[in-house]
C-alpha cells in the first residue's frame, strides 16, 4: 500500500494522510539506518515527498512531523472548531444536538475505528462469552488497534489494562464507574494485569487546590473505585504525587516522553497558551507514561515491550494520540484503545456530568430518597406534553435522559427492548419509565455503598503499594 | 521603607522597583487575607498603584507578577542584549573583553549584591578563620541575601547549602572544581548538611544522549566530585533519574514550582521557544526542587523551612532568581546565592571553559606531561612580543591566562603577589609564569587522581544512597 501512495490518495482523510506521511518518513528513516541500497532509499524519498504535496493539497499545511493536522487537533479551540462541531476535549463537552455528540463524526475528526459487529464478534470468539452489555450497546464505540490485542491475546502473548481518574473532589457520580466497571470485566474476561493512575498532581495543577486535598482526594476516590470490585492481586492503584517519588521506572519514562513531545505540539493538541504554567504543559507526559510496562518494573519485572490497552471515555483520546505519537520513538510499543461515550447530564446529553453540581448526576453517596427525586425532577424526558398526546404519538427514547441511563444500567437485554418499544409506542409512560430507572439505580448505588463501606484504610494501602502482581514476566 | 514609596523611587534600578511592586502586593495579599482595617487595605493599595505606574514609566512596560523587566531578564536573547553587553545564562556565556565578563556589570543586571569588605570581614568574623582565597581574590564576587544565612547561622539556626552539576559528559576540568573546592570549605567552616545534584535527566533532554549514558555520567561525575573530599556523613549526592524516584517529598516540591509558572516566564527567564519540548521548559522546576529542604525529608525531618545556601557559578543565577520568586508563594524561605565568576579557557577569558574542547582546559584526567604541553602551548598570554619589549614595558596580568589560573590555584597570597608585580614589571618572562602554574597544577591533578583512584563503587552508592545525614533537626 505504501509503495503506491498515488493511487487512493484522495480518498483519504487529512489524518489518514497525516499517517501515511508518518508511516513513510519512518520507513525512510529505517532505510537510510538500515544502510539500504540508493536507489531503494530514493524511491522512497519520492514517494515521502509524493505524499507530502498531497497532505499539503489537501490540508492547506505544511506537513509537521508529530503534528497532525490543525482541524483534526484543535479541537478544544473555539476558534478552530466547525459551525455545529461537536467539542470535546480532556476539559469540555459541549454539543448542542439533545441526542449528544455525533460519535460517528468525533470517530473521523479522531482518526480512529469504529467497534463493529465484526470486532465485537471476534472478541466473543477471543473470551468465549458474550460481550459485555457496553460493547454490545455501543457505550464503547470506538478502538484503536484492539485488533493488534486480539492477535496478542490469541497468542497468548501477555497484554496489560491502563485507565485512570482525576480526582477532583470526593464526590464520584454513576458516571465515573463506566470506565471501572468495563475495565473489571476486561480483566476478568483476558485475566491480565491493571494499572489504574490517579492523577492527583493533575489535578492540584489544574484547579485551585492543596496537594494535600488533591491527594486525600485521590485515595477517597480509590475507595469507591476498589469497591467497583477489582482483583487486589492483578491491580495496582497510583496516585501520581506517591508513586513517582518510589518508582524508578515512571520518572525516566516521563522525562523520554518530555523529550519528545513540543509546546508546539501540546498547544495543537490541548489548546495551552503562554500563560499556562509549566506544570500543565509537561504534565501529558505523565498520563502518557503508565502506557509503557516499564513505568511498572515491579508488575513487569522490568520488561519494557508489555502491550497496553486503555479503556477510557473518548475525551482522554487527546493524550493518547499523543502518547502513540511518541511510543514508536522511544521504542515502546504503542498502547491500544477502547473509547467510551460520554455519561449524559440528568438534564440531557449536551454537556458531560459534572461533580460540580450536585443534580446534574446520581452520586455514589445518594440515598435511595435523593435518587428518586433527583429523577423524578431532574431527568430530561423525551415524553410528550400530554398524557394523550404521548399515548398518540408515544415518547422520544434518542433524548431521553431515563432510557439513556437504562442503556448503561439494565444489563438485562430484552427488557430494555420491551421498555423501549413500550416508551416509543406510547403505551409506557415517562413517569412509569422513570420508576423502573429509579428501581434499578437505588439498589445498584446501595450496593455499591455497601461495598465501599468494606473497603478499609488498610485495604486501599494494599491496593496503592508498589508490588508484584499474579503474574509472571 | 514600603510605607513611603515615592521619596526614593527615582533612583532604583528597574528591577528594585520590580521587587518594590511585587512585595507591595504581597503586602496587600496579606492585608486582605488578614481581613484588616478597610482604611488600611486602601492605603496599601494606593501605594501599590503609584509603585507599579512608577515601574511602567521606569520600564516602559506594564508590571506583570513573576515577571521581571524585560531588559533584565531577557540576557540569553541575543537581540534583546545590548552593543558589547556579555552574554550569559547557563548555556552560553560570551563576551568580546579579553578580560573576560565584566562582572559589575552583571551585579546590576542580574539584581544581585556584590561581596564587598564588610561582608568577606563578618563572615571572617562569623567563622573565625581567615576566609577562602576564592572570597578574598573575588572568585566568589557576587550573593543573594548571604547577610540572612549569617544572621541564621549567629543565632544558631540551621542552614545547608546546595550545589549541582549537569553531567555532560565523563570528563570534567579543572574549572569544574571551582564550585565544590568552595562547597567544601563552606561546609567545612559552617559544619552543615550539603546537597549535590546531578541533573542527568536535563542532560538528557538537552543533548543527544541515552538516558542510560547520562546516568552513567552522573555516577563518573560523582566520583570526581568526592574526590574533593567530602564528608560522607554530612554530603549527599543524587541523580535526577534515580532520586526523583525515591523520594516522596522531591516531587511535590517540583509540581509546587511547575504550578506556579508560566511558560511565559521560562520563556523570558531562559529564551524556550515554542518548538523546544516539554522536557526542557518544565526542567527549571527541577533544579529549582532542591532548594526547599523538604525535597530532603530524610535529612530534615521533614521540616520544611531550613534556608538554603548555594554556591554556583553566575550563570546559574536564572534558575534561582526563578526559585526566589516562587518560593515565597509557595511558603519556602528564599535560597540565599553565591555566585562564582567564570573560569577562563586557556585561549582566554572570552569564553567559558569547554568540556567538548580537549584543549580549552586542563582535564582531571590529564598526564603531567599534557598539563606541561597544554599550558605551554595554549595559555594565553599577557606578555609582551620581545624579551626586550617584556623586560622593559611587562606583562598584563588582566587577561594572561596562566595568571588567572594561579589566581584559582595558587594559595599562598604573597608568592602570588609577588609573581603579580615581576610580571608586570617585566622582571618575569611568559615562559617563567606558565612554569610557576604547571608546577602548580601538575602535583593538584595528580593528587585528584589518587583520591578518585580510591572512590570506589561502593561508596559513590553509599553517597547517592538517601538517609540520614550526621545532623538532628
Amino acid at each position: 500500500m505504501a509503495d503506491s501512495p498515488n493511487c487512493d490518495l484522495k480518498s483519504l482523510s487529512p489524518l489518514q494522510l497525516f499517517e501515511r506521511v508518518t508511516e513513510q518518513g519512518e520507513k525512510v528513516r529505517a532505510l537510510k539506518a538500515g544502510k539500504a541500497p540508493k536507489d531503494e532509499i530514493d524511491a522512497a524519498v519520492r514517494t515521502l515527498l509524493s505524499l507530502k504535496l498531497s497532505y499539503k493539497t489537501t490540508t492547506g499545511q505544511d506537513y509537521q512531523a508529530g503534528l497532525p493536522p490543525k482541524d483534526l487537533v484543535l479541537i478544544n479551540n473555539g476558534t478552530a472548531k466547525e459551525e455545529d462541531e461537536d467539542l470535546v476535549d480532556p476539559w469540555n463537552v459541549q454539543t448542542s444536538n439533545a441526542k449528544g455528540v455525533d460519535y460517528d463524526k468525533l470517530i473521523v475528526r479522531f482518526g480512529s475505528s469504529k467497534i463493529d459487529t465484526d470486532l465485537i464478534n471476534r472478541i466473543e470468539r477471543a473470551i468465549g462469552q458474550k460481550p459485555h452489555h457496553f460493547l454490545r450497546r455501543g457505550i464503547f464505540f470506538s478502538h484503536r488497534d484492539m485488533d493488534q490485542v486480539l492477535d496478542a491475546y490469541e497468542n497468548k502473548k501477555p497484554f496489560y489494562l491502563y485507565t485512570g481518574r482525576g480526582p477532583s473532589s470526593q464526590a464520584m457520580h454513576v458516571g465515573h464507574l463506566i470506565p471501572f466497571m468495563f475495565t473489571k470485566w476486561l480483566q476478568e474476561v483476558f485475566d491480565v494485569p491493571l494499572v489504574i493512575q490517579l492523577t492527583d498532581d493533575e489535578k492540584y495543577l489544574w484547579k485551585d487546590m492543596t496537594i494535600e486535598k488533591a491527594y486525600e482526594y485521590a485515595r477517597e476516590n480509590a475507595k469507591d473505585i476498589i469497591a467497583c470490585g477489582f482483583d487486589i492481586n492483578k491491580t495496582f492503584i497510583f496516585s501520581d504525587l506517591d508513586y513517582l517519588g518510589t518508582s524508578a521506572g515512571f520518572y525516566k519514562n516521563i522525562v523520554k516522553v518530555q523529550k519528545h513531545v513540543t509546546f508546539n505540539q501540546v498547544k495543537g493538541i490541548f489548546g495551552f497558551t503562554d500563560s499556562d504554567c509549566i506544570g500543565k504543559i509537561s504534565f501529558p507526559a505523565i498520563q502518557a507514561a503508565p502506557s509503557f510496562s516499564s513505568s511498572f518494573p515491579q508488575i513487569f519485572n522490568g520488561k519494557e515491550n508489555i502491550q497496553c490497552l486503555i479503556p477510557c471515555a473518548i475525551d482522554q483520546d487527546p493524550y493518547f494520540r499523543m502518547t502513540r505519537d511518541v511510543a514508536p520513538r522511544i521504542g515502546h510499543p504503542k498502547p491500544a484503545l477502547l473509547h467510551s461515550v460520554f455519561f449524559p447530564a440528568l438534564q440531557g446529553a449536551q454537556t458531560k456530568m459534572s461533580a460540580s453540581d450536585p443534580n446534574s448526576s446520581i452520586f455514589l453517596t445518594d440515598t435511595p430518597k435523593q435518587i428518586k427525586t433527583k429523577i423524578n425532577k431532574h431527568a430530561f424526558s423525551g415524553g410528550r406534553d400530554t398524557i394523550e398526546e404521548h399515548r398518540k404519538y408515544g415518547g422520544n427514547c434518542d433524548v431521553d435522559v431515563s432510557f439513556m441511563y437504562l442503556t448503561f444500567f439494565l444489563e438485562d437485554d430484552d427488557r430494555l427492548e420491551q421498555l423501549k418499544q413500550a416508551y416509543t409506542s406510547g403505551e409506557l409512560l415517562t413517569g412509569e419509565l422513570k420508576k423502573v430507572l429509579i428501581e434499578t439505580m437505588q439498589p445498584l448505588v446501595a450496593a455499591h455503598q455497601e461495598r465501599r463501606k468494606q473497603v478499609t484504610d488498610e485495604i486501599v494501602k494494599q491496593f496503592m503499594t508498589p508490588r508484584k502482581l499474579a503474574f509472571e514476566f
